[in-house]
């Protein structure tokens, strides 16, 4: 493959038209730069699959032009697929101190450490990768240390913001760099990516204090224990849940693994402040009254089997709620997730909890962490891009933000909604969205990575709504005789002790059709293919035509 | 099974801790009335299962005693279970003129028409089903012609809501018996059954005229095609959009079974007023011009195989979106369906429609049909009831509507909260709960009611994640020797041309675990499930150390 002089490429890998496995590549000449490496969850659909990541066959390709992964945040749809990917393409990899601690952890659970060379920076970092000078501004999120990257390339400036709010009061003073973000819309950005998760949403999004504000106030009427839950990676709200705790001298019991890794890996580094002593450890639960604890816990989104889940089943051993207790879910569920969260909120009221519940909007215990309309078009105002590239979002988000760039100035010819894989050219002064490169899903199930594809999936959704009907035959060498069978055995269509007349009536379809071809076909050995096809064709329409279920049904035929 | 005398029992066999499948029973002496016989749609986890139906194990056992079924409204989850239900007990069935045209329909579907008696009755009907007299009350609702419905036993009034809004602005004027209501109320209500879907959410829920001014504002601004979906059974808002059709001067398309049917039924039942000529045939589509249509059609939770998912996905023969056609979500997506609306409005984007999508408070395109707390409070208040039983809804919805019962007077030791199949019994004037009679979840799997037990589930679930690994072996009858295999084949699990050193491990392993069973086990035929056991170990350990994927594993073994 060569390389066109003075290109230069802005491609999608993921996280455009979805939620998820984010990786953009920045290309310049012969310098590949990667931003972002992240996983996401499988639909309902992808039956089995653990995690999706994005298909990098465009930069296996391309090996030796790759000069490393820049991570904006350590968020697992922009992290989680480097444990997957560095062992195929082991590239050095530049974030902050936060994010690299995330990234140290992911790639120690995975045997990785120190496969990889891992650069730690900052926000008035300057790198230059390959030929390309970078430069990072701070932004607002979910999570601290975060970052929005210029790539100061010789066609120009190109501007990928990562994940971003902008919080006017940031908790722990991690104010962004709003002026340096100004400074590089003065200098002129050519190309502007922004994310566009809230593109939807008029406003702007409120800041972490309201939530720090409301924590308080529920913890000061609190009168039992206090039980709450968020996103373990949300530091600002863990640091205000301990102020809060702190206020009300409460201590502290942390649950649930991540919530107990991202407690410890924020604490070390410094992001989070805990009073010495204030944490407590399950073990010491009874040495306590009931007012002078706040468990902290994983299972915000209503996992079942996450430490909130475990506790309102009453399935937890050390913990327990008991009537009068506070329970806080400081988060709101996500689509997709209410149920689950229902099921745990009809728990704790059955355990006579006093319950804080519901959308963040609502609660005031949740605020989003992405820029809401108003903060989006400050970005577009403030980076006053020549072409923009909306990222980070489903089709009807990037189509919001399409609209908005418009509203503040954006010429409608310039903005290129892309899908992944799609590649935006810029030669000169000239933006072209000409190319595509191989992109797609890839597939973790367990250990395998990219060996679950649609013929497997397709037979798991066969045996998921139907199961299966195995029929065993053994067939003569010689004479094509049946020697023993059919034995019928079925697993998870129906239960073969209730349903004897349905498998006797099996049995006796599959005689007759191997009793017709063999008096077609006689002794010729290469036909098991017709004796299978006819005895699926048969069985099939006959349990159809009993049951309305369709079964996979696999003859097993045996010459002996 | 004996009657005590005298005694009346009030039983949940449906509906309470759950959204879905209602069905409770009034018991008084010999005498059981049903009220509704709802079905519910499953949750993932019941893989392959069609929807679920009540347990009516205990009204089989007290077959003779039951005098009748009456139905509350017209919704599946009041209706649905009426054909799988009447096969094994048939019981006279009472409803108003629309509810029992819908439950026709279904009867006519199962081939089940003409095998019970179906008795139509209107709010001022008077029964008396056994010894009891029954009169009814108009409510508002979703649908038109929703009944509230006293038991006037000896022992006392029992009134059952059904489900119901106070909407004091109804369309075509179908305003609830409030003055009846109070009346029952001032005569003395025993025990109240009353309806909980809201009863987490504050306030009055608003008219349903309040979408028929929305949709008006919305057809006035629109300048291409009209596309409109909602719920077909919501005859109300079919008729605001068949009237902010007429003002328009807009012709009608109806698509979709659902809406084709409930459009048929409801205006042949004097239900929709229809201008004639205003309904045309998709066929005539190319006869129009676009700003003289609305196309009228199913697919409000974003399901992709209804009409509108297929138009959005330009899957339509006979008609699509053009560039600035105004698409029309008149419905709120609910819980859990937020992903398949959201595709939908991605695709209709992509087409370049201008979509109005989203909650119904957001948009004004949806208000609910059931009681806010105000309502229910008002409800509350006209009936004073001595005993209150909230039903229809999960645990939190009974438990804020406990709080509101309290909050208007009902003693907190007069409210029961029941799970499926509790009893309470009220003798002399002491309610009791201390029953239960059988209950549970009937699942219906195609043509077969409740064959599809917890083994079959667990099967399906095991073979949804992982597949399957079917091991065949054929041994000799008379030494246990090898005959022909072991032959391995793999569905769902991995692709077997993809995993040769994984198979030729697996063969391996299972040759090893025959060999060594062979030199302890001689010459006894009964042996199998020790061959099986050791194989299927042996071979489950080594996948999951290899790939980490549990696969079923199937040994079979054939004695020749």
């Amino acid at each position: 493959m060569s390389t066109v002089q003075n290109r230069l490429s802005i491609i999608a890998l993921g996280g455009v038209n979805e939620i998820g496995k984010n990786m953009y590549v920045i290309q310049y000449d012969d310098d590949i730069i990667v931003v972002d490496c992240g996983s996401k969850f499988p639909d309902e659909s992808l039956l089995g699959i653990d995690v999706i990541i994005p298909d990098i066959a465009f930069l296996l390709e391309n090996k030796s032009r790759v000069r490393g992964l820049v991570v904006t945040h350590g968020h697992e749809d922009h992290i989680g697929g480097i444990p997957y990917i560095i062992k195929q393409l082991n590239m050095p990899v530049y974030a902050t101190r936060l994010t690299l601690g995330l990234i140290k952890g992911k790639l120690k659970e995975h045997g990785l450490l120190g496969t990889t060379t891992l650069h730690q920076i900052d926000s008035s970092s300057s790198l230059t990768l390959g030929s390309i000078p970078i430069s990072f501004f701070s932004t607002n999120h979910s999570i601290p240390d975060c970052l929005g990257i210029a790539f100061h390339t010789p066609q120009g400036t190109v501007v990928h913001t990562g994940d971003f709010k902008f919080d006017l009061t940031p908790v722990n003073e991690q104010f962004a760099d709003i002026h340096k973000m100004a400074q590089i819309g003065m200098n002129g950005v050519l190309a502007l990516l922004s994310e566009s998760t809230n593109a939807e949403r008029p406003g702007f999004t409120p800041s972490e204090r309201l939530v720090g504000e409301h924590i308080h106030e529920a913890f000061a009427h609190a009168e039992g224990k206090i039980f709450i839950t968020t996103f373990a990676s949300n530091v600002h709200r863990l640091q205000q849940i301990i102020n809060a705790a702190d206020k009300m001298n409460r201590k502290i019991i942390v649950m649930g693994r991540s919530m107990v890794n991202v407690v410890e890996v924020a604490s070390s580094l410094g992001y989070l402040n805990i009073p010495s002593n204030m944490i407590v450890e399950i073990t010491e639960v009874d040495k306590y009254k009931r007012h002078e604890l706040v468990i902290l816990c994983t299972g915000s989104q209503g996992e079942p089997m996450a430490a909130m889940g475990r506790i309102a089943a009453g399935n937890h051993r050390q913990v327990e709620v008991s009537p009068g207790d506070t329970v806080i879910f400081a988060s709101s569920p996500i689509p997709g997730n209410e149920r689950n969260v229902a099921r745990i909120v009809d728990n704790l009221f059955e355990r006579k909890a006093k319950v804080i519940y519901g959308p963040g909007a609502v609660t005031g215990m949740h605020v989003s962490g992405h820029a809401s309309q108003e903060e989006l078009k400050l970005m577009l105002t403030l980076m006053k891009p020549q072409y923009f590239i909306p990222i980070h979002g489903e089709y009807r988000m990037l189509h919001q933000h399409r609209l908005l760039a418009e509203a503040v100035g954006v010429k409608a010819s310039n903005i290129f909604i892309i899908n992944n894989g799609d590649v935006v050219d810029i030669v000169g002064s000239e933006a072209l969205q000409e190319r595509k490169v191989p992109n797609g899903n890839t597939f973790v199930d367990g250990l395998g990575i990219g060996d679950v594809g649609n013929i497997v999936l397709r037979d798991r959704k066969v045996l998921s709504a139907d199961g299966i009907l195995i029929i065993v035959l053994t067939l003569g060498k010689s004479d094509n005789k049946i020697v023993s069978g059919p034995d019928i055995i079925s697993r998870g269509f129906v239960f073969v002790k209730e349903s004897e007349g349905l498998m006797e009536e099996v049995h006796r379809i599959t005689l007759r059709e191997v009793e017709q071809l063999q008096q077609v076909i006689t002794k010729t050995n290469n036909n098991w293919g017709i004796y299978k096809q006819s005895i699926k064709e048969s069985v099939g329409k006959f349990l159809y035509a009993k049951t309305k279920r369709r079964p996979m049904i696999l003859p097993i035929i045996i010459q002996v």
